[in-house]
Formats: structure tokens, sequence, C-alpha cells
């Protein structure tokens, strides 16, 4: 397979192969670049620091739910490397015209579309969709490049280069609602000058297995498994929202800028409340953001005359934007949703970043007036939406804020980590900073200290190794030895133990820490903000117990 | 000699000795403490944050120029340890009282003065004094405790918790012109809602030595190698105003956002103008800031009226807020001197942050009308100003800029990189940031990139010892072996070889860097931004081109 170069500043492309001597696909495609091609020590928004786009190992093939792509390069955010991973239909048609990563460096003079098909690459000006809505702009690109092309557009956060801007990806309606959200790779792009890149796979098949039949039949018992999986079928029924519930009887669900683990409006955002106004509204469930999907985790949200407000509207936003804000009304969680989609930024950091402003009273818990507002700020690029759109950390510095929940210069996600004790081992370790997509910790009992190392670490191992296939994280990765080498084996003719697939994950991380490690950023930074360690969490009580001293054996592996 | 423990929350001080098997002055004692009793993972406004003030081994005592601050704790600006240091009457005052040290922890629920005198210490209301120009506020301490009294204070931007904020020292005259300046120490102070210490040493004396007639001998050693070193005299008739010169026809000037290292208006900031105006208006060279300072490195300034402007108008701040904005007018520097002493804000990332908005149009060099209005927005605490007053690496992430003259967090200063490679060495590797303190490097080529890391080296050993004693850094510290060891031995009744002193330096390094460390700065931030390797600097044409992995090797002692 290969890899596209662009030279912005040239206006030049070119096809180099992959590598033949390693398995390189997604996130493991941006760890080699960053390792093997990039000086840590590159500002961010410069020209040298690549932005890369990469799809799985099992991009543009029949295996179900295969096409997530991985966009990167060194983060604006956190100031290591980035892997933002993200569903839509850019991922699978990228493999299905041979290629699995894009690396584009240098600056243009000028702004510039870059397009993609069966014929070629070519740079272009971007012209009239420059400072758009996302939507609005995904628009023009369909009218101009036709309706089946796939986009990834960084919206007018990441042109104006905010650390909290993400890179959209159109799903399979073409909607701008999927979003490579975290650490500000939007504002990597926006810094190329390179506005968007559209892909159209046309005249293109599925990629060919080696060994067809092991291959057709990886899959069947792949679909098998998944279908067949603990809560597959909840998620297709309520959405990612379903997590709402989850969290909260948990206790561990963010709320009020994270003061609470309980929210006692959650009736108004939950997957029940969803699905009770999708009945009258024609929203939907069982939405699949990708070609070939089988999870089908994510939904469409109506108002209440029936008009689309948003899609992908899940857990993390319903969380971070909702409870978190103590805003417990859909409707507005769902214009903010959308606004943020519209303008490319993440609506985690977002959330976190209004919620901290309870602390020096400028935002009121539930005020959704308030925050819808303040997102428009950052819309309107005025100076107080500059400071919001470059994320939590910089808004707490700019307001002098002490109580400040970050790691590594990321928001910490929806699971509160003081009632979720293994989540917030990865926020703590991951090098992608408090990341929710680095390795989920769904078992175990949330509110001991005990072993949360040791599960963090697995899940963070298997997740990463994931984060090369292009498979969703919901085809269930502890099933991972079952469903998953099978399906690359046959597909590229190897013989891959899960043992090899563990080390993948292994040393995609080392590889990771190590980038960080000679970016600036010390193994000293693998901790939770200290408060996490005093101040108790309702209703659990639960502070963050984890000894510090296991914590940095984290990567002894 | 004792250290004096404040509990900020409990309103409580208490007097504890120091360690006596260990020699601990100055920046040691913030080593110290922070090694030994500071969490790395504190965040740098958090009551948990120690604010420490520690005078030299010397201060009190009949030695010249002994009276050096230093202020210190986890800095906001850097992430990382902070000394900063500064001159003034306070450190000499302290010494007589019997303390070296003053440590204060949590936060009061009220704003605080502390008061110190030889019956002891209070804290008391701040009343009318918050938010008052530090000129203002200085003059009503002084109505109310007396007009001997000596005052360190944080300004406006410590209460508003600026990462820029400085900590103000009044001088032998009760000018608040004196700066910890560096590293936002004023907004750790501020967070303790600690607004000034008021210092009186009536009815006390210099401290004794051991060996009072060793004492004497080794400070009339001291006193004649001062006044016969090299450029003694200039500093007395020219001040720290005469490095303009110097740099400027080095090419190592910062001028206009750090494009250039000449600057063509140079005669309008350099000592000769400066001289030429004092002439008619009254203002002087030759001030010593520090009682028993025999260096008399500083100056006062007066307006075309007569009246005061500042004092302390110093080489740096000509640089930063002079040549660096294309300012060429002594008068505009000397009010934005005056302007930012008010606030309380450094003025080399002041200054640094001003010429990046070149960058993006906010901001034309020369333009001193439109500086002056910047440092009038920290000033009122607008939004723009909350931006600035967080300095330079703030301001860039807000406006998205990616050329930005900062190592770990915090402004080189105005000795360019690029054309004083040795300077270069020392804000790469400094655990203090880029930071014109740590290791000045006067000798050798300058634009050769042979032997600096050795020379920055040796330079900030020997400086960071020194800066254990409260001696002037013009006491010219290559002379070390044969002023500064007879001194402390005579007074403490000690045996300290050359080799015990840096033997010193280098273990306060030591414990500097670990710190970092720890609180996550890794050994990669050892760096100067990238685009000084590849820019060329008129009129040297010099890039900075030490081997990186040179510099890797800096610690290697």
């Amino acid at each position: 397979m290969n890899l596209l170069k662009v030279d912005m500043a040239e206006g030049r492309t070119r096809v180099e192969p992959l590598p033949d001597d390693k398995v390189l696909g997604g996130r493991a495609i941006i760890d080699w670049y960053m390792t093997e091609h990039t000086s840590p020590g590159v500002h961010p928004l410069a020209g040298g620091n690549p932005f890369i786009v990469a799809a799985g190992l099992l991009a543009g093939t029949t295996a179900p739910s295969s096409g997530r792509l991985s966009v990167g390069g060194k983060s604006p955010l956190t100031g290591g490397i980035k892997e933002a991973n993200v569903g839509g239909a850019f991922g699978h048609k990228l493999g299905r015209l041979g290629f699995l990563g894009i690396v584009v460096e240098g600056k243009a003079s000028q702004w510039q579309v870059m397009r993609l098909d069966s014929r070629g690459s070519t740079l272009e000006p971007a012209g009239d969709i420059l400072g758009l809505d996302n939507y609005d702009a995904c628009e023009k690109l369909r009218g101009r490049y036709g309706q089946e092309i796939a986009v990834i557009i960084t919206g007018p956060a990441g042109e104006r280069r905010y650390a909290n801007s993400t890179v959209a990806g159109t799903d399979v309606g073409g909607r701008p609602c999927r979003h490579a959200a975290r650490g500000g790779v939007g504002a990597i792009m926006g810094a190329k000058r390179l506005k968007a890149i559209v892909i159209d796979d046309a005249g293109t098949s599925f990629r060919k297995a080696v060994d067809g039949p092991a291959f057709r039949a990886a899959v069947k018992g792949a679909l098998d498994a998944m279908k067949n999986a603990p809560y597959g079928q909840k998620l297709v029924t309520h959405s990612t929202a379903s997590f709402v519930d989850v969290d909260n009887n948990r206790g561990s669900l963010q709320t009020n800028n994270y003061r609470l683990g309980k929210f006692d409006k959650v009736g108004g955002i939950n997957a029940d409340r969803f699905i009770e106004l999708n009945k009258d509204r024609g929203g939907s469930m069982g939405h699949g953001c990708m070609p070939g999907c089988v999870v089908r985790c994510s939904n469409i949200f109506h108002d209440a005359k029936g008009r689309y407000v948003t899609a992908g509207l899940e857990f993390e936003t319903l969380a971070l934007l909702g409870s978190n804000l103590g805003i417990g009304d859909l409707d507005a969680v769902a214009r903010m949703d959308r606004k943020c989609d519209g303008i490319g930024i993440d609506t985690v950091d977002t959330g976190c970043a209004i919620g901290i402003l309870n602390d020096v009273g400028l935002f009121q818990f539930g005020d959704a007036a308030r925050a819808e507002a303040l997102i428009e700020e950052i819309a309107k690029d005025t100076l107080m939406g500059r400071v919001l759109g470059n994320g939590a950390d910089v808004t707490a510095k700019v307001f002098g804020i002490d109580r400040v929940p970050t790691v590594k210069g990321q928001a910490i996600a929806a699971h509160a980590a003081r009632s979720s004790k293994g989540w917030a081992v990865t926020y703590a370790t991951s090098p992608q900073g408090a990341d929710h997509t680095a390795g989920p910790v769904g078992a175990g009992d949330h509110l001991s200290p005990v072993g949360q190392v040791a599960i963090s670490r697995i899940s963070q191992i298997v997740n990463t190794a994931l984060d090369a296939t292009g498979l969703c994280h919901f085809t269930f990765s502890y099933k991972y030895p079952e469903i998953i080498a099978p399906l690359i084996n046959a597909f590229y003719g190897l013989s891959l133990t899960y043992e090899d697939l563990l080390e993948m994950g292994k040393e995609m991380l080392r590889q990771e820490r190590a980038f960080n490690l000679k970016a600036g950023i010390g193994p000293g930074a693998d901790r939770v903000p200290e408060w996490m360690r005093t101040e108790p969490l309702a209703p659990t009580g639960g502070v963050f117990d984890v000894p510090q001293e296991e914590i940095d054996g984290f990567f002894n592996f």
C-alpha cells in the first residue's frame, strides 16, 4: 500500500510505497512517521510538523467496521504526539484507492483543497468555502466535486489555528458530524493552509485478500462475534447515549465542572430521553458512521419541529456539554454539539473550558443560554472565543484558575476519574493526554485502586493495536485474539499471533512515549491533577488513590 | 539561622531553625524546600505550592553587595521550579532579623499583609492597597508601617494571578523598582492572598562572623577585587544600559521581534542617550539597589520636565521593550518600564509578548503608543490584558503564532541566541527556562558553536552557587575562588574549597532538574526554538548551530 506525500509549499504530491518490512496502518503510521521523520522539537503549527491522515490495515476491505481513520501529528494542545480517531466514510475510500496514509508538510501561500481519486491527486484553490460552517462548506464541496465524495475538513477554528480544533469527516450521509476531535489536529491541518481533502473512490473495488476464502471466513467469524457481543444490541437501540445512565448510576458522570459524579437532571439528557424525543420528531438510533458498519452506535437528533439538528451526539458530548455544565436539556446540548461541529472544535475540551469558568463566576451551572453564547463567541472569533477555542488549559491560565481537569494539556473526558479509577489511570498515562479513546476500562471494581494500572495497561495495549487496524473500538477489543488476528493474517498472508499483536501495541506506545520524551514531556507528566487525590467526588465519596509509584511503573512492559 | 513558616489558611506563623547539616541560603533554600517538602505535581496556583523568599548566606552582614533575594516556588509560567533573583533592601534586613527564608503555604480567605520585625511577625488585613499601582501601594504601606521599612509586594497582576507577574521589592529609596520578575512568582504570592511582606530591622545589628578578623579581611579583599574588576567602573558610569551597545555591536541585540541583531535606532536607547538626557533632567547613574552595594550598576530616569519616571531601567528592559519592539525612544521605554513596575509584570516576557503580535498584524515595530496602550490593557485587566499578562507563550497560543521565542514557556532574554551562542545554551538548558540570570556567557567567540556548552555549564554552576550566597552577579563570578569562599568560610567557620562551592552549584542544578523531571518537564525541553536553527540573524547571519546532542549532554557533570 502507498503513502501520499504532500508538499504544500511547493504544491506537489508524490506517491511512495509504505515500508514493506513493517505492518503499518492507522495510528501505527503516525507513530512510525513521527518517530523516523519528524523532529520532536518542531512547533506544532510549523510547516515541519506533518499533518498525517492514516487508514487502518483493513481499510477498503469487506471487514466490518474497519474504516476508522487516524489523524495526527504533534499536538498543539498537548505538545506531544497525537492520534485522533474518527469514523466516517473517508478511511474506507482511502484504502480502496490504494493508500493507507497521507502526509502533508509545509505551508501553502493560499488556502487549498486536495482532491484525491482514482486518477491521482491535485491541489486546488479552496475558494469560497473558507470561513464557512463545516456543514455549509461540505455542501459546497459536494456541489463542486460530486455527491459521492467523502470529505475531511478543518473548520473555521482550524483556519484560525485554535489548539482545540478538530478535523471533521463526513459520515455515510455526507454530514461532517464525525470528528477527529482531540489534540487540536484541525490546527495542524489549518497551519498548512489545507482546508479540506476530498476523496472519490468511483471506479475502485474492495481490496483483495491474499487468502480470499480464509478472509471471508474471518469476516463471518467477526460478524458473528460482534452480533453476539454483550452490549452490542444496546448500542444499536440506545447509541452511545446509553453510557449516560451507566456512568450516572456508577457515580462517575462528570457533572458541574467535575464536582459531582451524579446528575440530578440526568433524565433530560440520557438515552431514554433521546428515544422519547425521537418518536415524534424523526430522529434515529442505530446509525452507522462508516460504510460497512455493523456496530451502529450513533444517532441523529431532530428538533421539536422535526428538523435535523445534529448527528453523532455521543456520550462524551452529552456529558461534557450536558451534565458537566449542569444542563439537563437535550435540545440545548444538541444545538451546542451542532455548533461545535460547524466550527470544528472538540466538545470535550470545550465543555471543560466552559465548566471551569464557573470557578471565576463567568458561568453558572444550568445556564444553557450562556453556554451557547460562549460557543458563539468561538464561532465569531472574539478574543474570548480565541481563549476558549484554545481549550481548557489556556482558558485556565488566562483566568488564573488552579483547579484544572486536564492531563498533558488536554481535558479529562466523561468518565469521572475518582469513581472510575481505571479510566483515570488511562487519562494519566496515555501519551495522548487525557483521552477517552486511549484505553477504556469497563470492568472490575471501579472504586477500588487495586489492579487498575494492570487493567488500563492491557486496555491501552489492545486498543492501540486496534487503532492500527482501522477497526472500531466497539468491535469489542477484548475479543481481539479471536476476531482481529485472523482478519489481518488472511488478508495479508501473515501468521501473527495474539502475542505479536500485543507486541505491536506495546511498540506503538513505546514510540509515542519516546517521542513525547524528546518533545520535552517527561514521565512526571503521567499524573492526574492533584486535587483529584484530595477532593471527594459525591456520591461515591471517591478520591483518586491509585499510588503514583504504581502509575509510574505503567510503562514497564 | 531561621526559617519563617507561614500558613495562610490558618493565619499562623512559626519559626523553625534551618537544617544545620546543610549550607543553605538563597536559591539553595528554594531548591532544598521544593525537593524535600513539595509535591512536583502541585498546581502552581494551588495552596500547596510554597511561596518562598530566601536571602543569601551573607545577608545582613558587612559583605558588599550581599543582599540579593531569591523568590520562588513552582512557576506558573514554566511549570517547573523557579528562583527569581532581585536586589533591594529586603534581603539584607531579613538576614539582620535572623531569618534566611520565609515559606508561605495555603490560601487566606482575605488578602493579608505580613509584617516582620524584631518583635516577631503578624498577618494583618491588606486593606486599601489592593489593586493599587505598586508605587502607590508602597507609599501607603510606608504611611502605615513607617518610612524605614522594606517591602516585597505582588502587584495588581499578581492579585489576578497572571503567569507573568513579578514580586516587586523596594530599593534603598523605598521605590518598588526592583523585581523578582521572571517565572510569574508574583502569581504564586497572589494565589496565597498575601499582598505584601513589610520588614523592619530597627533595633538589629549586622550579623556577627564566627571569625571576625578573617571576615573583615575577606570583605576588604572582595572590595578591592570588585573595584578593580574589568568593567566595574563602566557599570557605575553607564549602568547596565552599557550592554545595549555591547550587544548591538556584536549583532546580538534582540530587535524587531527577535528578527534582527542590530537596531538602527540604538542611539535612542543606549547608555550615551541615557547620560545625555540625565544632564538636563536630573536622572542619575551609579545607583546601588541594595544596602552596601559597591557595584552600583543601576540608574534613575526623569522626564523632560525633570520629574521622576522610573528607576532600575536595565539592559533587558531597554532591549525587550525598546529594540525588540523597534522603539528607539528612551522616554517611551521608561514610561513602559514604570507602568510594568506599577502593575508588577516582567518587562522581558511582556516585550516578547507584544513583539510576537507583529506576526499577526496586531503590532507594528516602532509604534510606541500602541505598545504603551497594550501595557495599559494589562493594567486595566481587559481580556487582551489577561492574555498578554500571562506572557508570550499564552499569547502565542491564543493568536496561533508558531514563531515563539520561548524556552520552557519563558521568553528568551536580550542577548540574541544566534549571535551569542553561549547564552543560547544557557537559555536551552537552565531548569529556570530562558533566563538572563541563569548563566551569562561574556567571553569567547560568540558566533562559534564550539565550546559553548562547556562555557555555559561552568557559568551556570558558578552563578547558581552565587545565588546561594546573596552576592550580586556583578561581583564578577569568575573571581569566585578568590572572593567568595573566604567570605563564607570566615563568616561561618567553614573551610569550603572552590571545588566544594562548585559542587554546591552542581547539586542545586541537579535538584532543580530532578524537580522539573518529576513535574513533567523532560530533558527534551532543553532546546531553543527550532526556527533559530534555520532563520539567519542579520547582520551576523548566524543561526544556532550548537549540536543538540552536545546540549543533551549538558548535565553530565
